[in-house]
């Protein structure tokens, strides 16, 4: 038994699609979650920045006492969790290889597509790791750089022909290789799921990075005996670097539940 | 006469708009430029994080011996010229004015049309100056928030669906209310102009902030004896808080010339 808290960190609201499956699977498990929204997107920003900002995501959550930190960023995933894992001495879980696995065992063709910001399809680590696990596999991937701004701004919905657009110009190269599984690999885009969905049809599985990498959060707990002595009632902190009422207003749509008056600003940079 | 150069700022890459009239009118000028594009997008954020980091922009500029500050962003125009020009010894020009001024100059009919980020639409600043100098004006505004992204992954072509799916759906209201003029309130928006006015059609004059405020410069320097003594061969420094290569290859978009090779990135936090 470990009774100490899981960090989870993110740009921005987008990690709380992981938090939320976090919750759901392990509520016995206090999390404090930090979300860069002073500093949102990372995924159209040079590696050398992402890294830097990575560093002080993980130096603040650091300053409470934890039992392991969740990359709940795919970005930071694919450019910097060698880095932080190097760098920290508890476990540091990112999204890319639970979503890998979690594609790998869906797929049945072998055909498999990969959705992420500029930085995580130029990186390659979605491609890599999947490949490792399955030499046979025919990745097909795509930067779908407006997929952030336009979730941030509330622009999701199936039915909004702005969504539909890009969703169809977006995907369309999935639909052409004939892919039977699509990984998401940025926690902002389980929120345009129905979406995605609508377009690609019932045959495609979509793999939610940020869901996926609770699954190796709770193996990694059961394994280890780190598991929280609480099998409910888990407490929940949340921190952002911009304004806590923002935060606040946009991540009851991530989370699923109203954490109005529950986030509290921070200045990361002094981290 | 005032060899000093001139310092200017945008959240990004949307400023180098204004640089480029600057360097058009003004070309014996030296300029400094600062680009935050490690945290763009401003517009989206909190009142108190945007003080805050332009705060840090005007501190990074001072570092160059200046004879004025120009922030080349709505954004922060609307939301901390006030603050600036107090904590400032030297003349700080924002857009708000130098556009509401040709809106004014320009409109037949007093019906004015305002397009800007999030945070400037909010701050209802350029409405204030405009009724301050017309109160018979009835202006109609509109914040664009995707406008931004989409112009920063190079999406601002007439004939692009997504552009004209979203030019359409932000600018209806301004052909529903019939404005003669349309303030462009946003440093990015000018890439956009074809677009807009293609849409709004030839009898509505499009104002550009960023190339406003350089009439301002223009008749600060003359009224106060600041020119240069140089008429030709400015020279142009250019700074930014992400990648540099990554600022050189955007910012010939926006300037219309190569700078590759020319730009620096620097910490802004440290400032």
């Amino acid at each position: 038994m470990d009774d100490r808290a899981i960090g989870v960190f993110d740009s921005g609201v987008g990690g709380l699609t992981a938090v939320r499956e976090l919750i759901r699977r392990l509520p016995g498990e206090d999390v404090v979650y930090f979300g860069d929204t002073g500093r949102v997107p990372y995924g159209s920003r040079g590696v050398e920045t992402i890294i830097k900002y990575a560093r002080q995501d993980v130096a603040f959550l650091r300053s409470f006492d934890l039992k392991a930190v969740v990359i709940a960023c795919g970005t930071v995933s694919t450019t910097a969790l060698d880095i932080l894992a190097q760098e920290n001495s508890l476990p540091v879980i990112g999204v890319v290889e639970p979503a890998a696995r979690a594609a790998v065992a869906a797929t049945r063709t072998g055909k498999i597509g990969l959705v992420g910001t500029k930085t995580t399809i130029a990186s390659g680590a979605y491609e890599r790791t999947v490949r490792r696990l399955m030499p046979q596999a025919e990745v097909t991937a795509r930067a779908c750089p407006l997929f952030v701004p336009l979730v941030e701004n509330g622009r999701y919905q199936p039915g909004d022909p702005l969504v539909e657009l890009l969703v169809a110009e977006y995907l369309a190269p999935f639909k052409e290789a004939e892919v039977d599984t699509l990984i998401l690999g940025c926690t902002h885009y389980p929120l345009l799921r129905d979406a995605i969905a609508a377009y690609l049809g019932e045959g495609v599985t979509l793999i939610s990075s940020g869901a996926a990498c609770v699954d190796t959060v709770a193996e990694l707990l059961e394994a280890q005996g780190l598991k929280n002595a609480k099998t409910q009632g888990g407490e929940h902190l949340y921190f952002a670097s911009d304004s806590a009422q923002d935060f606040g207003a946009l991540a009851s749509i991530f989370l699923g539940q109203d954490i109005q008056g529950q986030v509290r600003q921070i200045a990361i940079e002094n981290y």
